[in-house]
């Protein structure tokens, strides 16, 4: 496998930044992981306003254009012959002096990182399931960093957040469901959090410290154009658990049913639900691999 | 120069992590900067202690004893000729399989940064200072992570909430004061907070979200030995700007005046505030440097 770092295509072993890149220092970089079905990036426009917006959020003005960005996932994916792939592609501010305070960006690093990773589908439909079925969830003591803090918009490598709430979790369990700081439900350590109820779908309303995930404005847009009925808002931790169905989304899981949601203590007990799949996430799920197939296999 | 990279010296040049490393991915590493005079490390016991702590909050198990790091740190230093010196001990938790939950550190990456720093003194001692003279700060809009977040005494390489502060900054004021999410004083982007009002010497409590610093206990210490009364507490910036003195702490700063507390704006104006050393601020300063003297040079 090869890599893009810093402008160049190199093996993954040679695949290295200076101990002094202040990615490495102070995780002082910003990043976006896609997804690519069919050789094309899925929803490239959306990621790359996102990228902008944490860029802008970082002062990191790395000066490459959006297709210059692009240029360099496809060139990524054509040496490895990739056509349905797993991309992360990282912007560091590169090495400056040893200052914390950032000067002007005159080295941005650009990593693309690439992996295989077959259509998802769901086994009823005939395709095989890319992950281990529906997800576990328990929620965690880790609060979501709060906006004054690190704007929850801006996707960066400062990622230590989401590492401390995995780590409450134990071996069986797939996602941490993070609380922002006054207990309502933020998302998940990766992934955006919808649930269920009396056929209405609902999701944390972006006014909380949650990222914007482009997953997730795809099922809301897909909701709409199904004529689903949507509520953004801010919700307890109870209303995920008394739900009817619940799923996770980001570029990887796509819609990941969530079956159950353990206690805080990440074991169950009597604040343990089971929840799954259900009609409206059956639907959202065809609607997604629909959009997926007509944009890029057909 | 020479670094100490995964166990091994080499030239600054060739000094480098893979870009698969948790560190560069995720900030998912612990680190120490510490103070080299005539050769040895200062309050290398607490340094060591706060890596333990830090690792331990990051279940960052590297394996490594602290007799083992600190001999990574005196073969840099014997390799670049330095006796006094800047040091930065970072650990990270090395490559891993592509997930964000991390599993058993197998391949811990230790890095030793090293960069000549001749010790500081006040120069009416007759002394070259080190840095160019008292600091400037201003208050700025970011907040500090809350503990429930991230523990402010694990001291990691996520450091972009210390980077949005500076950044706030103007190019004349050298250090961002930080609230906490109450809009109470916190601390400086990479420093403690001390000022002096009649008499008592003031700082903000670790029960705030704050690192507990080498530099401010050994303060705190010299303090007590003096006899200047010491009260740590919850404080406002206004409590700041009607200080009689006031001085930031780091390894690197050891203490340097705070000459003066800008506006929220980082502009001079109504709220801005003259402030400098004082007595209470030489007296420790002195104190100080006779703690190094007796304890590295005689």
């Amino acid at each position: 496998m090869q890599y893009h770092v810093d402008g160049e295509l190199v093996p993954v072993e040679e695949a290295t930044v200076s101990v002094r890149n202040r990615g490495f220092m102070y995780g002082d970089a910003a990043f976006e992981t896609v997804r690519v079905y069919g050789g094309e990036v899925f929803e490239w426009r959306a990621h790359a306003d996102r990228l902008r917006r944490t860029c802008d959020a970082l002062a990191l003005d790395h000066g490459l254009s959006d297709d210059e960005l692009r240029d360099r996932i496809r060139e990524t994916l054509r040496a490895n012959d990739l056509d349905d792939a797993y991309v992360k592609l990282s912007v560091s501010r590169g090495v400056q002096p040893g200052k914390l305070s950032p000067g002007p960006v005159e080295d941005p690093t650009v990593v693309v990182y690439v992996a295989d990773l077959p259509r998802g589908g769901r086994p009823d439909r005939g395709k095989e399931p890319v992950w281990d079925g529906p997800a576990t969830a328990a929620v965690v003591e880790t609060r979501r960093i709060p906006d004054a803090a690190l704007p929850a918009h801006a996707k960066t490598h400062n990622y230590l957040n989401g590492i401390l709430a995995r780590l409450e979790l134990g071996d069986e369990v797939d996602e941490a469901v993070v609380l922002d700081s006054d207990g309502n439900l933020a998302e998940g350590a990766t992934s955006n959090l919808f649930f269920v109820r009396d056929g209405v779908l609902h999701t944390p309303s972006l006014d909380g410290p949650i990222l914007p995930g482009v997953t997730r404005r795809v099922v809301l847009e897909l909701a709409e154009s199904k004529g689903i009925p949507v509520e953004e808002g801010t919700y307890d931790p109870a209303d995920l658990r008394s739900a009817d169905e619940a799923f996770l989304t980001n570029s990887t899981w796509e819609l990941r049913p969530l079956a159950a949601v353990e206690g805080t203590d990440g074991e169950s007990g009597d604040d343990s639900a089971e929840l799954g799949a259900g009609p409206v996430t059956e639907r959202l799920t065809d609607a997604f691999d629909a959009r997926v197939e007509s944009e890029h296999y057909e």
